[in-house]
């Protein structure tokens, strides 16, 4: 048993002696009753207490962990709790209550490990082991110590609809998904890493809830018209009645770092959360999640994805930044891949110079005010005091394949030895590299976008929504259904092909780049100046020096079709 | 004649010899022709040739200053310039060619006057003088410079829909109102200011075109539904096409310094501008408005008016902010007048604490994160170390006036002593001083909002919207019609009143506070070891020392109704 001194002031909190407390944040009802069926199939419904601030709360006796609840506001229908911390039955179904304290940890002494030291390997839980599940991902972690990973990146596990799902859809951000294990589950995953000396990045989605199951905006006001998002409407971070949605997102940061032991969360595209106050909510929320790891006395950091080219983000507060450690930078992804495959369909129309990728390692953002086509107007901004850690590099990753008409690897559209040079761009770059699940030993399977709706007109929306968006794919032939269990059963990766083969042979160049990555002082070095680039354009060949007092690399990189001579 | 070293790349441009260059963006329009009317009355029809980026361009041999023109898109119907300098007929009518060469200029010598030293006088042309036009302001010059003031701050004069407006619907940017004096008239009336030793500051709209007679959204795309404004379609600074937007905008600021020697730009309500780029438009604004004052010698400022409370936009570009040189202080105000009205409707229930002004004194903004019951949410971020020139206070100005029901004054409201303790308050506060035209000597006409548009529909809605805004106002009986002539006739200012009883002796005591403000020393520094506030929150007594190496002054201001005795 632990004992944290932070505590969930939402949701159903088990008290040691007196039962269950119960608090919900719903300015919108008039009164508030907790329908409880008890594990035993005891039935009560009690009536919470409204505060004076829009929540509702209340103790109840005799109710423990593993009792079901939903929430009856103004004697409606039930429904479950937004910040439900396990949904057994799914978005529909009663909320299920968890006492954090039953589950025994073993990480005591896990404290995280540096920042420079990342590298990532994304995967996706239903996808990467035959079993889908928290406990399939972990006989595979040896494997992945061995090949060179120091940190794995979990896909949004928040509660989605039905079983299949890449987990942007999550509607109850505080309940790991039920098909994967639920909260043991995820537990025992994140414990058996730091067994593994992995840290544990698990990726959140601040910019929306999900289109099915999402009952929140009967209690309170989670959203906004002001502003639009590709997913209907944008959170309320800014508006009238916005703190208790600050506050409900800032404790969902912090409950996986408690609870669950995270050690860093990934930021899916905060684009899309509009806070024009004084105090931005990324910026509260670096705040918060920093000074926790302070408190918890380990090293944790907030990695997102920004499609804007704005250093803000990444700067430190006393320099007018957001003080977010570091970000996402499809830049360096674009110019590398249109180099290797000459695409210029969609964003990759901005693309394709070698001067762009020189840029890239020279500066970070490729894009910083230059005109870009694509977007039809002038795109990002300098960053070149920047550190180098403040920016995850990548070849592939969920959406560069997974939004692919077809989506297929990189491997399937250039020669081995494009995709080993693509490997060593990312792995020797002085960025942060992520690997996508199987990209390591050359995966064949396709990472197809997958959902499970039981709405049929949503599951129409998103057909229709995603071959509108594959329209100017470059695959040929009809993409696969979304909603169809093949697509998603296409999508596993098959560890076994690693063993032999062009497969072995990709695989073991992965792991002798991350062994030289780490063994090398001067890989793992990040500022500016103790890194060189130059790039000669007519041999399309990138030349990187990197060095420290006690080691000098130079890197060549050559993306021409010949032999070059250089230098 | 004078000659620049910056040129409008839009709108009709007189050449020398050639004849008169046309340039409008018009990414919608296959075709664009200039349908001219020389002033003697002939007739001409010129195509213009299509440029690469989405403008139209062509030069037309014989057309002088005083021609008039419509752009003729796609065959349609004529329509007036975006760009145009003088709407002559007003917003639906034909645009007329503009010199700016042809006017001769006497301020030569004017280089502006430092910030710390700006008094401003805030007036609306039609209202302030009896001819209600830029001419009928001379006069009264010097009677401005004798009260003490120093910058004349004129209400925005971009063309509106008919003769009588507040000035912020207005829809031809760069067209100085035609019944005020339309070009000629604005250009004498800032060349007397310079003459007089009065800095000229322009308030100008980035936030939203006025709801009749713009027809720019069919040339281009100048807004976006990505975000709301109060008043309709925001503008599109962020999206795709939107760079000439933001040049265009650019262009107007420029236009105002080097075309009509505006010494300062009064950006009105820049929380409607959204910019989620990299580089907001207030810092690429406050970048190229430095730099053209430069070139000019000039001392040249942005004042921003902004609802945030976010030092950002007043901290330089190194610190992270947008550079922006000062902006109203709302908190101030609501903190003064809530005190000696004891107002608690609107947004005043957030204030009526004597604490409120004394942190008002102390710090700039009154709301640095509390909890705000108006907004029902928490409300700004903390402004310690900006110094106090950097904030514009005022116990009335034309909005805290003019959207009251009645439009009354503070005059209506408060006691003569009350009412010479807001303007002490003001006057020897730490910050920059704007008087609200009239204020000075306890004018007793009101200032209503007042509109004349054609379209009945629009004149409805204005009805009604102000309706409504009235609903919580605290003055009896029936608020006058918007759109009636005698709304507007009632609320112009008779200055023959500062003569004789209690008006003479309020302006004589504001004479006093402003001669006292400028020759002591330390009531002209802002920064904040300079400074040292205490609040006697039992007498309500603010106690104010300022001091520098030469000079120290103790300023006491008792809101107490009775004798108060404190150190």
């Amino acid at each position: 048993m632990e004992t944290t001194a932070w505590n969930l002031d939402i949701g159903a909190t088990v008290s040691g002696t007196t039962g269950t407390g119960f608090r919900v944040w719903a300015p919108k009802a008039q009164s508030m009753v907790v329908q409880l069926v008890s594990a035993r199939g005891k039935e009560e419904r009690v009536a919470l207490l409204q505060e004076q601030s829009g929540y509702f709360s209340g103790m109840v006796n005799g109710v423990a962990a593993g009792d079901r609840y939903l929430y009856l506001k103004d004697s409606g229908t039930g429904r479950p709790d937004p910040a439900s911390r396990f949904q057994p039955d799914g978005v529909h179904g009663a909320s299920q209550v968890v006492d954090p304290r039953l589950f025994t940890w073993h990480d005591k002494h896990w404290q995280g490990i540096r920042q420079e030291e990342y590298v990532i390997y994304e995967l996706h839980v239903g996808t990467f082991s035959r079993e889908g599940t928290f406990d399939g991902v972990i006989p595979l972690l040896d494997y992945l110590v061995n090949l060179g990973i120091t940190a794995v990146e979990i896909m949004p596990v928040a509660q989605c609809p039905g079983r299949r799902n890449w987990g942007y859809d999550g509607v109850y951000l505080f309940a790991p998904q039920n098909n994967y294990g639920g909260p043991d589950g995820l537990k025992r995953l994140v414990d058996a890493c730091h067994a593994h000396g992995l840290a544990v990045i698990l990726d959140v989605v601040y910019n929306h809830f999900g289109p099915e199951g999402n009952y929140s905006g009967e209690f309170g006001y989670y959203t906004t018209d002001r502003y639009r998002t590709p997913w209907g409407a944008a959170l309320n971070y800014d508006g009238p009645c916005s703190d208790p949605v600050n506050d409900f997102f800032i404790a969902n940061a912090l409950y996986w770092l408690h609870e669950y032991h995270i050690d860093t969360l990934r930021l899916d595209s905060v684009d899309w959360i509009f806070d024009l106050t004084a105090r931005h909510f990324l910026q509260r929320l670096a705040e918060e999640v920093h000074r926790h790891g302070q408190m918890l006395g380990k090293r944790i950091y907030l990695i997102a994805e920004y499609d804007a080219n704005d250093a803000r983000l990444v700067r430190p507060a006393e320099q007018g930044g957001y003080g977010i450690d570091a970000q996402w930078n499809d830049g360096f992804h674009h110019s590398l891949r249109t180099l290797l495959t000459g695409e210029t369909t969609g964003y990759y129309e901005d693309y394709g110079q070698f001067s762009q990728l020189v840029k890239a390692f020279e500066n970070g953002f490729v894009y910083t005010g230059e005109y870009s086509a694509f977007r039809r107007r002038r795109h990002g901004g300098p960053s070149p005091e920047v550190p180098g850690s403040r920016f995850v590099v990548f070849s592939q990753n969920h959406d560069q394949i997974g939004n692919r008409k077809c989506g297929d690897r990189l491997a399937a559209s250039v020669s081995h030895e494009q995709l080993l040079l693509a490997a060593g761009t990312v792995l020797l770059s002085p960025y942060i590299p992520l690997l996508f699940m199987g990209e390591e030993y050359g995966e064949t399977a396709p990472f197809h976008y997958f959902v499970d709706h039981s709405d049929k007109q949503l599951i129409e929306a998103v057909r229709r929504g995603k071959a509108e968006e594959h329209a100017s794919g470059a695959c040929t032939g009809d993409p696969p259904d979304p909603a169809a269990e093949s697509t998603f059963l296409d999508s596993h990766i098959n560890l076994t092909l690693k063993r032999e083969g062009r497969q072995a042979c990709i695989l073991k160049f992965y792991r002798r780049l991350l062994a030289l990555r780490r063994k090398t002082p001067c890989l793992q070095v990040f500022d500016r100046n103790s890194i060189e680039v130059k790039g000669f354009e007519r041999q399309k060949t990138l030349a990187v020096i990197r060095q420290t007092e006690t080691s000098r690399v130079l890197c060549l990189f050559c993306f021409s079709d010949a032999a070059e001579e250089v230098m």
